[in-house]
């Protein structure tokens, strides 16, 4: 029988860890997104490139013609919002575990962005989609789920401020105040991703309604802003390296006075921080997978390069030379290992939602984005100036990644996390380890011996 | 339901990969295993040190008094053989898979070196019995390879050479040629483990009966040798980071003109190369899940150092100073990242055999020692000049699995071969992007572009 | 004594291992360029980026009228072309050694690349005043390097091929012929930095002007190639991470059937490769010693940043977060080993010329990059999602790093040559390892014992 | 001209660096002690290891013969007590700066142990000699200090305690008190290096004399204490990994109620955190210099083995595969760094004393062991398992270099330290950022832009 022709995405290894774990229907879906990528996604790639302006304003208000096409195609074949789980939103999403979903992020990771998407499941939409399905009132899913669900608008979720560090999320500033049957919205954010795209329609803004509540985690609320509601300013957009991720781009916006109904409110005051952690663990396993897709790629490339005949140098190939074929073999081993801690913590999810898994996600989120920036790098290497320019993904997949190590919390934070959940464990050390010295006195008596130490 | 006792010993994330891969006689035998490594092995370590003799001579004539009993309990248990797999060995062995051994085996890698020899899964004599089981003659099997199953007598895998670089094992100058019905054996060995041991009766003897053959591969032949036959000189033990690992010892030994009887030949003559391969594949499996028990033991030691109150300095505990929490979590993952690349090898060689699994199997041997040490030494580092010495068995641990970057050939063989098979991968990605560009000046030429690049 | 205001720039160590071995007039110099840095420059800098248009054709018609006006002042200063050597270019140089203006070059790379052009002291411009100066006709100097050295003009190298390997000069394949009394040239280079200003005026141009020849270090001459000579044509600036470094840029240059007069051949026929190997080895010191001081310039912004009261998370400043502080401390270990590796590489030029210095050169041409890169992504990393984007200097700044890892070679190849040098020393300890064989056994026979091994 | 002998034992860009900082009488002393490490030190060093008996009793009784002999003739050509400086112990000392001993102490890290004892400039003698020098009273120095001087006697300093955390001395709880005209000290203390060696005669052991004193530095004193004081016991010798290093050792003691008189208090009562603070900074640099001697030397042998003919494999040189030639490249510059970053150190010690130069002491303490570990490592691995072994030096250097990531304070502590020192420059830089921005507002104004961020 045919080996799944995902197989060729991830590794054989991988796969032998989890097959069994897949539903069928996850296996036929796997299969049509392995081959809607080659035969749609990849040979669109640099034609969306090519459709965009390099003029700095056109740029910005550009609906890429080949991307909505895709869009059309994905959804015709069901290749559509795979990321929303049934088991969480029945009455949106598809039966895909996070395991499940976790492969085929892996597999889109080896597309650019346009891979998630054509297929509706790019941030930060997929995170929005999940807080309205979770938490929106009727109102707010008619007005704003259904047209996202469907693709026909993109959104925004603004919480990282300028002017304080927000990686803790207890210090935003951005005042959200209820004036009547109105809320006030006052803030400097940036780093929106999404709000310079023309489609999008929303921005869900995380500000503090109730700064003196003595619960500091009541104090934050969210609510929805229509991204043309008079005071929301978009002062620039912010790059990445060189990138401005046109025309999604990641923004520097000032909310001046913003007023939206009371209706714009979600789940509740006081409802901000309960609703942003539940948007967190899955999103962190997504961004792994695609991350580790990424680095295989890269992998891929590299593999091409070193054994390209016209990239010969003092008459041998790039893979003759020096260190080249220890690096292939380090970044094979790099991936693999990746890519198994990532499935493990996707299925911990799935058996013990996100909050049992934190520990799992916590070392993903720390571990993936360095080892596929570590993988990009050596590929980049073998490519000579080529591959930190634009004509091979590279530099831009690695640009992106390294923000991988910021986003969601910087790595340190992730470390500390996981290392003082590890410290935990000492106490029944501890208890052990005096169980185990009273059994070995008895074991030392028996023989007549003594034991010090 | 109480989670399975193994967890504890290896994590959840990974036991939920491979739980529903075990069999129910499996997991029975792991429970035993752990209350074993619990209630006996671990008890008697220093007492295993204690009556082992600190006389340079005397220490090499010992049998361990406590040793004894604990095989004698394991025995008794059916804990007893367990590496030597019914697939391969269907008259001697148990039904367990690699990948269920493997697990056993990372639970023994918490104790030191009496528990894989309590349970009769001690190198070299796992892989000797393998031989004999295999291609043993019956006469072979009777006279040798029972007493080895029974645990009464021990082996020794005599290959490695003083003069040659023998990890090329083509470089092997030993002499092995028939003189009427006798074998006569010259040669110079070193790093011959277990032949020190009292108990030690056979060495398995790689060496040249035929060097002018044209096929390389079929000038090696290995006979049995008797410890005590005349002409075995063993001339001392190597140390290994001053540890001479009495009784069993890694010794330097010339073979004098040595005489067997012809029926010691194993399998037949120019086999010695065919026996080796086949000698290698799990062994080297079960090597690197004892590291990474031998790691996860060291963090455990680690935990409770950091988290001791007599160790505080500056009014700090150990944990809250520098990087010793990050230190640990990177440790964390480290090994959860390890354990998963060695099970998934495990699986690939139960689906493939060794043959089929050389690339994970790489992986895994060169990856995994390397990574075991990096814990190790953290740990260390946490104890201070304590974790260096005598008193935890982190040093002789670090030492130990030292060897294992260059057991089996030197780490760089390993990444040399894992990454000559990643570029294997090469023409057929070649292949595919050359497709891929086909399509994408499709896609170009629907939209009236021209690619250039 | 005040010490002298450079040790602010360098370190008090470094500063202490060379002061003595610089001159009075290098002193002096020194003290006005950090001065003219601090007072002129650096604050130059951010006006210099807004005086660039956004408009993709615009943005490389520009001539910065800021750095216009630093050059005049520069000039004015005698801080003027520092780089040429009076050792080397009696007639037009200054009496700095390559230590001492790799300590110049160490505090211009506190500013970016506007620092080194202010003072008519920047690549590739400085490697092509040094070729015209030494090779250059009397008609070429008084054409070409005159307006160079006034700074009137810029120039490019135009070496680096895109369909071949030419990290192996040897693969050059453009065509350098002579009919009748001019040169003809046909091409396709690329990376030709400096092609995209408007104030270029020069390309030197290698090519194969005799490919035949047995000696293939006698196959390539160097000719000047006016930069508005019909058939230059200039396809596209490259990218590095999205930057395209304007209005100087890396550009993709096709010379189709392009024709100069015979004068304008440098040297003679067939002396390219002498040409380019005298041009490299102090540029690559001058890399060196600017990417310590970008280096050091990033630690010091990340200095600020970890001890900024608004940037505090969870009551603490950054600095108090878990491996902040180790990582500075690293950082500056680094930083401190790597400027005294370059001095003390700089120091030999100076004694032995680039030739005999060649592993000195090569240490440091592949430490440098990567230690300078790995401070600044902790100075990035520091600084969250502001350490990626135009707001601070770090990440164009490694982004300009990251090339100095392929330029004039690759690592690899630096670290291969500086191993092989290495090698080299084998035979001498190896005879040596002999005498004291000998020796050894004379004290073993003196003690009557017998030396075994 | 010939180079200077040492340029063998160091580099041509080190030695350039600082020739011209060090004396005549340096320069002779330094082609003294290369001369007699290549003629005596180096062949005698495998007959001090065989005249070392392995009978675990006698071999903490022996005088080893030959060192006794080196000692002699060292001696008898001035190389003696060359690590005390005339600048500090006029009386006593050589001429020597730190820096110009600092290269003595690299040539003689290319020996074993048996190098700094040969010239009566081993630890734990050179420290006390030290303080008894410093602050001996008359008939302290009569009765030790000049014994020690002469190589007649040696010495221990007993610091660390076994149930304390003593990296922070202030735990230290041995204690020592008067009673009429007496001592008396009980305390547990361990790895009191010398302790074992039958020549010691004197341990200057720490302890607190006034534990309720106010300030915590002057609750401690320090007392000499005779070896054979009743009282004194020696429990064992810690190993550290599997070496015992006899004769010498470190031993743990038990000081139960030992008396003496009044007159072996040193300097007097409360001085003990004096005393140990003025015994550190030099030590270190010692210390570094000798691992950096000990990585060139083990660079040295692994050159010699890659080149070795009998060690190929595959048909190839062992230098010709995988990552060995780049592994050699790194330890070259590795090294290179290192020493600079050394002799850097020791400079700014002649400068300001240890106390101003320990941000450089700190740097070259957590850097340097780490590196030499390094190169170690990987020389160890260039020759297989016989590296791990007894027939190299190369584990037990290892061995003993790892314990210098943790003597006199494990890397953590020292890296903290430097770290903070380096936090210490934020507020100079932050004001010099607003200088910075003032400036560039002028420059913003001039050219009618705005400045905004």
């Amino acid at each position: 029988m045919a080996p799944h022709p995902v197989v060729e995405y991830t590794s054989e290894a991988s796969w032998a860890m989890i097959e069994d774990k897949l539903s069928h229907y996850a296996k036929e879906t796997l299969a049509k997104v392995v081959k809607f990528l080659e035969d749609e996604i990849l040979p669109a790639a640099k034609v969306a490139h090519a459709q965009l302006p390099d003029d700095p304003v056109k740029r910005w208000q550009t609906v890429i013609p080949v991307v909505t096409e895709l869009k059309a195609k994905a959804k015709k074949l069901g290749l559509w919002n795979l990321f929303l789980s049934k088991a969480h939103y029945p009455e949106f999403g598809v039966p895909l575990t996070n395991l499940e979903y976790g492969v085929i992020a892996e597999v889109l990771g080896h597309a650019g962005p346009i891979g998630p998407e054509s297929m509706n499941c790019s941030a930060p939409d997929t995170g929005n989609m999940e807080v309205l399905a979770r938490y929106g009132s009727p109102e707010q899913q008619k007005k704003w789920l259904i047209p996202l669900l469907n693709g026909e608008i993109r959104s925004a979720f603004s919480m990282t401020e300028k002017h304080v560090a927000s990686s803790d999320a207890k210090n935003i500033r951005t005042s959200i105040r209820q004036e009547g049957n109105e809320i006030v919205i006052n803030g400097h954010k940036w780093w929106i991703s999404g709000a310079g795209d023309p489609r999008t329609k929303l921005h869900l803004v995380l500000g503090k309604s109730d700064p003196n509540n003595k619960n500091e985690y009541n104090q934050q609320s969210i609510v929805i802003v229509p991204a043309d509601a008079p005071g929301v300013k978009i002062i620039r957009p912010m790059k990445v390296f060189g990138y401005d991720d046109a025309p999604e781009g990641h923004c520097e916006i000032i909310y001046d006075n913003v007023r939206v109904p009371l209706s714009n409110l979600v789940l509740g005051w006081g409802k901000g921080f309960e609703i942003i952690q539940g948007r967190l663990g899955p999103g962190r396993i997504h961004h792994c997978m695609r991350s580790i897709g990424a680095a295989q790629a890269s992998l891929n490339l590299m593999l091409q390069r070193v054994t390209d005949p016209t990239r010969k140098t003092f008459g041998k190939y790039l893979y003759e030379h020096g260190t080249v074929v220890a690096d292939i073999a380090k970044s094979r081993a790099d991936i693999e290992g990746a890519r198994l801690l990532v499935l493990s913590a996707a299925l911990q999810i799935d058996k013990y939602k996100a909050k049992g898994a934190m520990k799992e996600i916590g070392i993903a989120k720390f571990v993936v984005p360095s080892m596929a920036l570590t993988v990009i790098d050596r590929a980049m290497q073998s490519f000579g100036a080529a591959g930190l320019s634009q004509d091979t993904e590279l530099a831009a997949r690695w640009a992106g990644l390294r923000t991988l190590r910021l986003a969601d919390g910087p790595d340190a934070v992730h470390i500390q996390q996981v290392g003082q959940r590890e410290l935990k464990r000492a106490p029944g050390l501890v208890k052990k380890a005096q169980e185990l010295k009273r059994k070995e006195e008895a074991v030392f008596a028996k023989y007549g011996l003594k034991a010090h130490l």
